[in-house]
């Protein structure tokens, strides 16, 4: 008789992803993974994205942090369906954290969900949490080098954003530096060059909107 | 029969970290473990260290990073005791990559040893290095939520410095809720407030020449 084995038992997280995966593309929800440094304007990002698109399309949130329901407050004022996820001592988010947010939320009411990672270029990169798109994200005043210093980010990216150019005068930055590493690392994701803090934030609005529509042409398929 | 218990078999890291603080002690170096979020200043704080410090000091430093050796460079013209470690996939430093790293060094040479981990300011704080301090640090450019949302650094540190003050004019930052969170988290650590870009630090280099004066006192006894 031949024995039957067990692999990949430590690909939980993964099974669990997926089950988060089926569960957000059968409610039409674009769903993205936001991962950058700690105070590198992801929460920025989002309120800005909250309010500009207040009247044409309906975003939830999952904000991962250690502690403090701080961010989820600060998103809270822009959208009903914000989550706030603190994971302790924990450096990342998991699908099973995920899994669980998503029952605090009608799913049906949503067109995007972002999920916003703990703090951390390194840890969440390992972590399938069920999106369809994967954002990393940097700001300018951490320095130009931080793209070829994070090549797994940048290489498991769909999508990368360069946040702060507003402060490019004030800080020791070259973008074109920044600009090489990400294309070396990963030509085929575009980056995005944004200014939370000042409300310049089209491109990234643009790729949303892109996103959702072609997601809906998906699911609706070529025959409708 | 008694049966023996072992106990703590998963502290492996605390037992070789112990073995580089005896190692280090013996050598009479002062070994500072630095902890800050990518692109907090961390080598620019270094490298002004080291410049400034040139003709009093012979500092070392062992430099994590997940890839590149871009800081170690940057260190190493004003220093010749400079090790980079890299990590590969790893989020924060261990105490086994740190005594290896000691092999690459005279320590008889040196009167402080800085550890420069990882960027991250949440998994470096669980694994002791064999340091005499551990130094939390943060820049204004991350938001003034950063203490209250890293609680464990702010706790576990010795010492915190904000960095990049002077970019204070140009971001949301009150200098204020920080002190306060710190104040509040751990009212034993002092908090820095430098520049390391526009090269104000004499708070910090006051700080560390007053720590290795007191090692020195404690090593040549009261008698000597």
């Amino acid at each position: 008789m031949k024995v039957p084995i067990v692999e990949n038992v430590l690909k939980l997280n993964d099974e669990v992803a997926a089950l988060n995966r089926v569960q957000l593309k059968e409610a039409d929800v674009l769903t993205i993974n936001l991962i950058g440094s700690p105070g590198c304007g992801k929460t920025a990002l989002l309120e800005t994205t909250l309010r500009q698109l207040a009247d044409t399309l309906t975003v939830g949130v999952l904000v991962g942090d250690l502690a403090t329901t701080r961010d989820a407050d600060r998103l809270a004022r822009w959208s009903p369906y914000v989550v706030q996820i603190n994971t302790g001592k924990s450096c990342h988010l998991e699908a099973h954290q995920i899994r669980q947010a998503l029952t605090k939320i009608d799913l049906a009411k949503l067109d995007i969900l972002v999920i916003e990672n703990v703090g951390n270029l390194v840890c969440p990169v390992s972590y399938d949490l069920g999106e369809d798109f994967r954002v990393g994200m940097f700001s300018v005043c951490e320095g130009d080098d931080k793209a070829a210093k994070h090549p797994q980010l940048v290489h498991a990216a769909d999508l990368l954003v360069l946040n702060k150019t507003d402060l490019l005068a004030h800080v020791a930055f070259d973008p074109d530096v920044f600009r090489h590493d990400v294309a070396q690392l990963n030509p085929q994701a575009p980056l995005l060059e944004v200014s939370a803090g000042t409300d310049r934030i089209d491109n990234w609005l643009a790729w949303l909107a892109s996103r959702v529509e072609r997601s809906a042409l998906q699911f609706s398929g070529p025959c409708n």
